[in-house]
């Protein structure tokens, strides 16, 4: 029996899994991610968990094909890590980091988002699939793009951000990327929420709402909320006839679409995979999105994009992970 | 010594070159394509002219290490040709039809604006880099992307579809992709044009010129241009400090940094070559268009985005051709 393991490094936790060769995952844990000092604790803490893993499993060191790592930061074609904003590391190269704490096990490491992508490939959504855009809606929009089985890791740390794709021009606000009208503006968690109260305060989606200015739509479950709104409150509204909320959902769905179609005419994936907290309300959002890029791609013959929800929820940095150790080792 | 062969099918003309391993020209030649009959002529004609030269410069077929065939379509993963709109053929294999109209040498084929952007990555402006985004002004915009040296084909024929990423929401007119405001419409030769007569007309980028129409700045060079006006005309009234040319070559300019924008979003290619016949006046567009990309592209952290003027002209597709050859046969 051989075996892969994948390590998630997010924000705040750091994912592992033990994998076998076929995709089946045997355990899995989370640690929290020590941030600052380069980096150090979480290669030292991620390594010594899998050592004690590998024990408990009776996994010798020779059934291990590899080790993938997947951090919250570009990482470039020579496995060089760029700056992670989230957890404070930049440079050096991840992937020797684990190694050498293994005993020289080998290993790979890439971003977080293009792992994601990988995992949902290997054993997820995109199974079947070797040209995949998977997007993920949360907080942000993040974005990781395989073409044939290889990653479009980029040349700038910019590949994938299809987050700060700029879909609007009236946008009068500035997206903390420094832009204006970028795509995850309207279209995470956060701007569908965002868009949802300035359709229900001024009854347009492009006007800020402003903390205590008179509300246009008082009658909407949106208002009601008030600052507790969620993007999964604005789905379920939309889903029971909400009037504000449906126009929010269909704003946000058609700023997204507008993005997919950039990345459709750029890379023309087969599939694009929808992950995510947002993605949960798939069943109001993919039939919007499959209808909308459709007007955003009059190039592309087939008359259904494929829009697909993800599988593997926050599971697939870490099966990405593993799937690279497979795929990129040898 | 070992040759290589280049064969770029175009809407009238199909051009062919022997190169040298190294990428030396040896001879080039240009026969007119004969559409009609899926094709079949093409490929008769052009290896009946290799099998002459061949001869001519005693080659025998153990030295042609492969020959490379582009096309005005798309050519999928399996080698599959898809729609080409300008010379009537959909279907078939073509590296196969000429291989085996070449007694079996080894052949590969690709689309024509992918097939450029490998030529000039090999001999041309992108000799050094592995990442290469391939723009041509011409009647429309093309677009040609490789990664890590690998052909982004896509997987609906839409990859590198520059030309039609829509850039404004404005527009009025249909563009004859469907859609509306797409970059070709203002950035491709026909399209700097129609946005210079605009502006003189109307003073509005975005106001349809109709013919007979009163002209707002009959003292623009533009106007004195009137149906003769090309692109090459519309850049040296700029030079000379006309005010109209001024300003549609810097709307032009903008239009198409946006496009490229989302290209850097999408696959952050290392650099940008622009080539086809506006390329002409990269004196002035490309100081333009280098500082305009970067308005779009706030999370690239480099001060200079890459774009540079390609070299090979209208053998950018031969070289390309024999490149592939060189590269993806073995």
């Amino acid at each position: 029996m051989k075996y892969l393991i994948g390590i998630d490094v997010g924000g705040t936790a750091t994912k592992a899994g033990i994998f076998k060769e076929d995709g089946t995952l045997i355990d899995k844990w989370s640690i929290d991610t020590e941030i600052g000092d380069n980096g150090i604790h979480i290669y030292d803490d991620s390594t010594a968990l899998i050592r004690e893993k590998m024990e408990e499993f009776s996994i010798k060191q020779k059934d291990v094909l590899g080790v993938g790592i997947d951090m919250p930061g570009p990482v470039y074609a020579d496995g060089h890590l760029g700056k992670c904003s989230n957890i404070f590391i930049t440079g050096g190269y991840p992937a020797e980091e684990i190694s050498r704490r293994l005993s020289g096990i080998k290993a790979v490491a890439a971003n977080d988002a293009n792992a994601a992508a990988f995992g949902e490939m290997w054993q997820g959504a995109g199974k079947g699939y070797s040209s995949v855009c998977m997007v993920t809606l949360g907080t942000g929009v993040g974005g990781g793009i395989i073409m044939d089985g290889e990653i479009i890791a980029g040349c700038h740390g910019a590949a994938g951000e299809i987050g700060h794709i700029k879909v609007e021009d009236r946008e009068t606000e500035v997206c903390n990327c420094g832009g204006k009208g970028c795509c995850e503006y309207y279209a995470s968690a956060t701007g569908l929420v965002r868009v949802a109260k300035r359709i229900a305060a001024n009854g347009d989606p492009l006007r800020p709402f402003v903390p205590g200015q008179e509300i246009l739509h008082p009658e909407s479950g949106i208002s009601r909320f008030g600052e507790e709104l969620t993007a999964k409150d604005v789905c379920d509204l939309a889903r029971d006839g909400d009037a504000c909320a449906i126009e929010a959902v269909d704003f946000s769905m058609d700023k997204l679409a507008r993005a997919l179609g950039y990345v459709s005419y750029v890379a023309d994936p087969e599939v694009f995979v929808i992950g995510g907290g947002v993605s949960k309300s798939s069943d109001i959002l993919l039939p919007l999105l499959n209808e909308k890029i459709v007007q955003y791609t009059p190039l592309v013959r087939e008359k259904e994009r494929n829009v697909i929800s993800a599988k593997l929820g926050n599971d697939a940095g870490m099966y990405g992970a593993a799937a690279l150790a497979l795929y990129k080792i040898f």
